[in-house]
């Protein structure tokens, strides 16, 4: 399980600038959670059902290591890769990349919370789905088993 | 009802600029929901009740005229006003401000939907909330009589 | 010229939905901006070039109009047309679709701008390129002119 | 120095809750944000005027600890103290709370970089600014002295 890996591609969004010209700090969290989504969704996970089912993930920590600016319109790839997988907890890391150059790092905490906002136990079917073999590829990532 | 008002007031925030050094122009509209939010309260409305009843406010429209940009850190007021109100829609017009300089104007048509996302008519109270006497001051919002 | 036209696709994020679990009424103006920088890409228009020479196109008006709302994860496509081009205007028109269902759509004025802030007619090369003769597939965009 | 501190209040926007109808985690980093613009405020130091000089802070990493969820409307106080301060570096510590209630803590390391985007030392007046005596109340942030 841990090397569960996907890319995922988006372009610099001009609403994502500020007045530095560049990709606001902010930014960087919403494309980890772009990266996450294709992660779920390369595992078989559908997070609209999950959270019909009364079940959401929540971030409950995150860090970023912002090494070089990404300017409006770069194309750039989020590398996820799932790091650990515990009863209650998973944590995924991410790099972000133009090109070769490696434009920041990060990890995120995540806890998996019923309809209360308690943490909750991942459910027998979506503990396999995220520890299983490594899948086919799905949707919109290319899922890429990191050596 | 018509001339039931409030200002609102809140600065640019950094993550609102964008490669131009201005507010990007879609905060216009985020602008105009605080407004909106403001107006809610002054009459006595509690959205986040509102809600839990299974009720909400959509945008069925909306329109901005961008007149002058709002720089980082600018203090801008939000001045609203409910415009029309109709059993199933209403019509709130906004103007932003930077002293008196006027940097936009704009409108928004709203429908009151149910969990469901139907159009529904407007539940008496709410509708006696929106369009009883002028309400005194509370919260966050002043509120400005306008002729 | 009208008629000059292209499509981008975009997932719905998780970031751009609100309490109403659909896509906020401001994440439209957003993709509108993806399908013009889209739209520029296509007529071979590069945008960070045209702001190193000093010259940025902003908002003068927009409207939208919200049909039906976008869940988490949709897939939209948006189909951006340039409706018409003057001397210092140029107005891009759009619809969001999810499959055939039409979400909203909308329209923006846009000014050429200097430095300074002052409107500024567009240049020659700018004007050829963004009336020329229909441009072969470029980037992300997909040219499909529209009868 | 250390123990130069701010408070800054902001209600949860409705743009910034998701679709689990609490606050976007990334809309943490926005609210730091606004509190160390009024810590900078707070010592006197104008940022449009700074960058007018060609001279910006970039954060170089970012970290958070989600405590608690912030629901729409709810009224939140970001916590704001200069950590250290540096020759080409300073930290700053947040907490975000509702009431007496920790939603979360993070802290934000920043660099001072000029206009071709290399690290630079802060000026005196920036470094004096920064380091000097608790200054007297301005602008919209609440100074107190943290023991």
């Amino acid at each position: 399980m841990p090397g569960r890996s996907c890319e995922t591609r988006t372009r610099v969004r001009y609403a994502e600038t500020d007045g530095q010209r560049v990709a606001h700090h902010a930014a960087y969290l919403v494309w980890f959670e772009l990266g996450r989504a294709d992660l779920l969704r390369a595992c078989g996970v559908d997070y609209n059902a999950l959270e019909d089912r009364g079940l959401c993930f929540v971030v409950v920590e995150a860090q970023v290591r912002y090494l070089a600016p990404a300017r409006y319109d770069d194309l750039v790839t989020i590398r996820t890769t799932l790091e650990s997988l515990r009863s209650r907890e998973m944590v995924v890391v991410y790099s972000v990349l133009r090109e070769s150059t490696v434009l920041a790092t990060g990890q995120t905490r995540l806890a998996l919370v019923d309809r209360t906002g308690r943490a909750t136990a991942l459910p027998d079917d979506l503990s396999r789905a995220l520890s299983g073999p490594e899948p086919p590829e799905r949707g919109d990532a290319i899922i890429s088993p990191i050596a």
